[in-house]
C-alpha cells in the first residue's frame, strides 16, 4: 500500500491501462446511444438583436454574415417578424419587403422563417380573413418558408385561419404553443393543444418561451408529451430566453425527450433577455449520441461579425445582461418590469413598483391567466399600474376591457365575472365567446384606397400591407422611402456624431456613467 | 372533425380533462424519481471575485452578505485561496488571517472552504514538508473547515502531505481533479486518479474544470466512473467555470450522475470567466427530484448585495463576459491569452497573437500535456511566445526548463527527449523523477527568522507563513499594516477619485470608451 501511495497518478495510470477492461460496468453509456440528429434554427437576424438591441440592425450590419450563414447548416434562419418590420419603416427607413427579398437572394440555400402572431399578422388588431391570407402569400411570394404562428392567449381559432394560409402556399405551417406557468397550465394541457395543432395540419410543432420560464423538468416532460401524444414523426421545436438561466439545460433535456429543432442565437449576441448561444449547443451535445450539422468555423466567422457590430447599437442595449431567476416566482418578464416602472414614474410613483409586481399576478389570474406576452403583457401590466394607482378595477383601460370580455380571444382560466361585468359597463358592448375575427367584415379594398391615397405609395399589396399593420407609421415612411436606409447605429471609431459631441479627450478623464442600466466608473483616455 | 377545430385550446382542455387517464403512459417520469439532496458550495467570497474582479473585493465589501450567506443553507462557503491572500496584502492592506478569523466570526454555521496548492501552499514554490504540515494547522486554527488540495500537473505526491496534514487536524481533506482534455487525457485515467485520491484517505473527491473545457458528456461519465469505482458513498464535487457557456448543462448531467456537490455563485457574480449562477442550479433541478436545500429569500438577498458592490469594482472587470467556445479547440484558457497578448505587445509582436496560440498545444505536447492552470499555463504560454519571436526553444525560461526537468512533478505524457537535454544544458541541472519536494531541507528556522527580522512582524506563525508565501510582498505589507484595510474600489457616488479626475461633465459628451474590452459608444450628461 505504500508503495503504490508513492505513485504519481500518471505512473499509476501508465500501469492500469495495462490491465484488461479496467472499466467498471455500465461506465461509458456513451457507446449505446445512437446517434441523433438535432437541428438548428438561427436566431440572430430577428430574435437576437430584437431581444438585445431593441430590433435597431440595420440591414447593412447583416449583410456580411449572410454567406457563413448560409452555409453554416443551420435548419432554418429567422429573420423576419412583427418587431423588425415596424422597426424597419419607424426607425430604420427600410421596407421590409425589400429586407425579406434580400435575405432570399443572400440565403439561397436556407429556409426563412418568420414569426406570425396569428389574426393580428405583424400588427396589434385582429385582421379579417382575406388580410390574413393576401400577408401569407406575399410573404410566401417575397421568399418566406417557415411560418411560426402562435397567438397571445393560446386561444387556436385566432391561428386557424394563418396556418390554413400557408398550408396553401406549400409553405412550412408551424403552430405554436406560447409556453407559460400558473395553476392551470399543466403539461397535460399544453400536450392536449399539441394534438390540436397536430389536428390543424401543422407541419411542426413550436414550443415558444418567451419568458425564460420553461424548466429542465417540464421541457422534458412537454416534449415527452408531444411525442407519445402526437407520434415520433411529429417535429417539434423548441425556443426558449435565457433570463433567468437555466434554458440552455432545458434544451438538453428536450433534446434527450426527442426535440427536433431547437433555436438559438450567435454568441456574440446571445444571453441576458436573448437566447442560449448557438456554439453553445453545438458544444453541449458533443459525445451525447446526439449531433448537430453545423460547421464550427462558419460559426466563429458568424460570431466575429456580430461582435463588431454590436458596439455600434450600444444605446439600444437591454438593461437585462445578467440572470434572473425572480422571473420564476414573478412570471413578469424583464421587458414587463421596466415598462411599469416607466409608467410609475410617469405618474410620480416610482417608489410603488413593489405593490404592482405583487399586483400583476392578481390581475392576471382575473384575467383567466393569460400568457404575459406581446400584448397580453402589457395589458396586464398597465391595468396592474391602475390598480395600485386608483384602487382595484376602479379605472379599466380599453384593451383590459377588451381582454376580459373576449375581444383578444379565450383564456384557459375563467375570467372574474364581477371585473367582466364592469368591463362590459365600462366598454359598453357585450362579452363574446365566438371567435373575434368572426365579428371583422371584408376590409381589404378599404386598405387598399387608404394606401394608394397615401404619399409615395407605390400600389403594391406589399405596401397596402405595411399600412394595413402600421397605419400611424406608414405615411412618414411612404413619404421618406426613396432617402434609402437610415442606420441608426454609431461607428465605434471616427468622430463623436455631430448631436452630443464635444471636446475630444485631451488628458485621462474618470467619470461614472450609466451603460445598458450598469452603473460604472470609466477611465476615458486620448486614442493613441 | 369540423368542430373539432373550432374549439378552443382551453375549452378542448376542459373536455379532455373529463376523460379519464388521458396521458400516455411514461409521460410523466416525475413521479419515478426518487428524492435526492444536492449541495451547493458557494464561490462569490473566493473564486467568484477572483474570476470577475480581478480578487479585489476588500472584506468590508463581503460582510454584509455573511448572515444571509450563513442561513442559505449551502454546504460550504469558499472565502480563502491563493490569489485572495496575495490580494490581501499586495492590493488591500489586508491581514489575510484577520479576514479568515471574520468569516469564522461571521459564518458560525457554516464550514469555511479554501483552495489550497498542495506543496506549493498558496505561493509559487514547493515548500518543504514541515511549513506544509504548519500552514494547515493554522489554517485550521483561525477556522478553515473544508480543503480543497490540487495540483496543476495532477501529481499525487505533491498534494499527499498537505492531505495528510488536514487529516490529522480532523478537518475536510478533499482530493482534487484537474481536469483537462488531450490525447491522453481519459475518463478511465481520471478515474484511477480518483481511486488513488480515495486511497489517501480523502473525504471527497473535487472535479476541478477551471477553464470550463467538462462537457456534458464526460462530466455524466467521470462522476459515474468515479461512483462505479470508487463506491457510491465516495461523495464527488464538482468545479467548473461558465466560460464557455455549457457548464451548467454539465453541472446537471454529473447531478444526474450521483454528484453530491456543485459549486455556484450568486447571480450578480457568475457568468463570463466565472461561474454558473447559485439560484440557477437550484430552479434547474425543480421538479426533477434533485432538492437543494437552499432559501431563495436569502438567496435574492446575497445577490443584491452584491449587486451593487459590483460596479465600484468596474474597472478591475474581467474582460470575458460572454462566451468563448474557442477555448475548447485552442484548450487555452481566456486569462491566458490576454496575458500572452500583452506579452507580445511589450515585444513589439502584437500581430503574431495567431502564431503563439497555434503553437501553445505544441508546446503543451511537447511537456507532456499538463493542464493549463497556475502556473504551467503563464509557464506554457510564455514559452509559446518565445517559441514564436526567437525561433523553437532557441531561448528557454528558466520555469520552462524545471517543467521539463520534473522539479514541478510529472505530466501525464512524455517528454519530449530533445528540449529535456535543452533544458538541463541551459539550467545546468539533471532531470528528476522523484517527488520534488524531497529535495528540500527543513526551511521553518530560517523563515521563522527572515520574517522577525522584518519591520512590523508580530512574531506569530501566521506571520511568518506571509513572509513565506510572498517573500517580495510581506516586507511593505508588515510595515504599512497598522494603516488598515485599504479599498480599492471607487464608490459609484461621489467626486472623480483624485488620479485621473479632471473637469466634471457641464454638457453631454460623446466618447468612444473600452470598458471590460469591449469598444462601446457612451453618453456622458451632467448629474441630473
Amino acid at each position: 500500500m505504500a508503495h503504490r501511495l508513492l505513485l504519481t497518478f500518471n505512473e499509476y495510470a501508465e500501469k492500469s491501462s495495462k490491465i484488461e477492461n479496467p472499466l467498471p460496468v455500465g461506465y461509458s453509456q456513451r457507446s449505446l446511444v445512437m446517434t441523433r440528429l438535432v437541428d438548428i434554427t438561427e436566431l440572430v437576424l430577428r430574435d437576437g438583436h430584437q431581444s438585445l438591441l431593441a430590433t435597431r440592425m440595420a440591414l447593412e450590419d447583416m449583410v456580411g454574415a449572410c454567406e457563413d450563414i448560409d452555409q453554416a447548416g443551420y435548419w432554418s434562419v429567422e429573420c423576419w417578424g412583427g418587431a423588425t418590420y415596424d422597426a424597419c419603416i419607424r426607425f430604420l427607413n427600410e421596407d421590409p419587403w425589400e429586407r425579406l427579398r434580400t435575405f432570399r437572394k443572400l440565403l439561397p440555400n436556407s429556409r426563412l422563417q418568420m414569426l406570425l402572431r396569428g389574426q393580428n399578422l405583424l400588427g396589434y388588431r385582429h385582421y379579417e380573413d382575406s388580410v390574413v391570407d393576401r400577408f401569407v402569400d406575399k410573404s410566401a411570394e417575397n421568399g418566406m418558408d417557415v411560418f411560426r404562428v402562435f397567438d397571445a392567449l393560446n386561444d387556436l381559432r385566432n391561428i386557424q385561419r394563418a396556418l390554413k394560409a400557408v398550408r396553401r402556399t406549400g409553405k412550412h405551417a408551424q403552430g405554436t404553443i406560447c409556453y407559460t406557468t400558473s395553476p392551470l397550465h399543466t403539461i397535460e394541457r399544453f400536450v392536449e393543444m399539441a394534438a390540436q395543432l397536430r389536428d390543424l395540419g401543422c407541419d411542426s410543432i413550436c414550443i415558444k418561451d418567451m419568458a425564460a420560464l420553461l424548466r429542465p423538468q417540464p421541457a422534458y416532460d412537454l416534449v415527452r408529451g408531444i411525442k407519445a401524444k402526437c407520434g415520433p414523426d411529429t417535429r417539434v421545436h423548441v425556443h426558449v430566453h435565457a433570463t433567468t438561466g437555466v434554458t440552455l439545460v432545458s434544451l438538453m433535456k428536450a433534446i434527450e425527450a426527442g426535440a427536433d429543432v431547437v433555436d438559438a442565437s450567435i454568441s456574440s449576441l446571445s444571453l441576458g433577455s436573448g437566447h442560449n448561444p448557438t456554439e453553445a449547443v453545438v458544444e453541449m451535445l458533443e459525445g451525447t449520441g446526439y449531433v448537430t450539422q453545423l460547421d464550427k468555423q462558419r460559426l466563429l466567422k458568424i460570431k466575429d461579425h456580430f461582435a463588431k457590430i454590436r458596439p455600434k447599437y450600444a444605446e439600444f442595449e437591454s438593461q437585462f445582461i445578467g440572470v434572473e431567476t425572480e422571473i420564476f416566482d414573478s412570471q413578469i418578464p424583464g421587458g414587463m418590469i421596466s415598462n411599469m416602472e416607466s409608467q410609475l414614474k410617469q405618474q410620480g410613483a416610482g417608489d410603488r413598483l413593489k405593490e404592482v409586481l405583487a399586483e400583476v399576478p392578481r390581475v392576471r389570474q382575473a384575467a383567466g391567466y393569460p400568457p404575459l406576452v406581446t400584448p397580453s403583457s402589457q395589458i396586464v401590466g398597465t391595468q396592474a399600474v391602475l390598480n395600485v394607482l386608483m384602487g382595484p378595477y376602479k379605472t379599466l383601460t380599453g384593451e383590459f376591457s377588451d381582454l376580459m370580455l373576449g375581444y383578444y380571444g379565450s383564456t384557459l382560466g375563467e375570467r372574474n365575472p364581477e371585473i367582466v361585468q364592469a368591463a362590459a359597463t365600462h366598454a359598453k358592448k357585450d362579452a363574446i365567446t365566438g371567435r373575434p375575427a368572426d365579428l371583422l367584415k371584408p376590409e381589404w379594398n378599404e386598405l387598399r384606397a387608404q394606401a394608394l391615397a397615401l404619399q409615395g405609395c407605390n400600389g403594391s399589396d406589399e405596401d397596402v400591407l405595411t399600412h394595413a399593420m402600421f397605419p400611424q407609421v406608414a405615411p412618414k415612411f411612404f413619404a421618406s422611402r426613396a432617402e434609402g436606409p437610415r442606420n441608426v447605429s454609431r461607428k465605434p471609431a471616427g468622430p463623436p456624431p455631430p448631436s452630443g459631441g464635444k471636446s475630444p479627450v485631451k488628458e485621462a478623464v474618470s467619470y461614472q456613467v450609466k451603460v445598458g442600466g450598469k452603473t460604472m466608473q470609466v477611465l476615458v483616455e486620448p486614442a493613441k
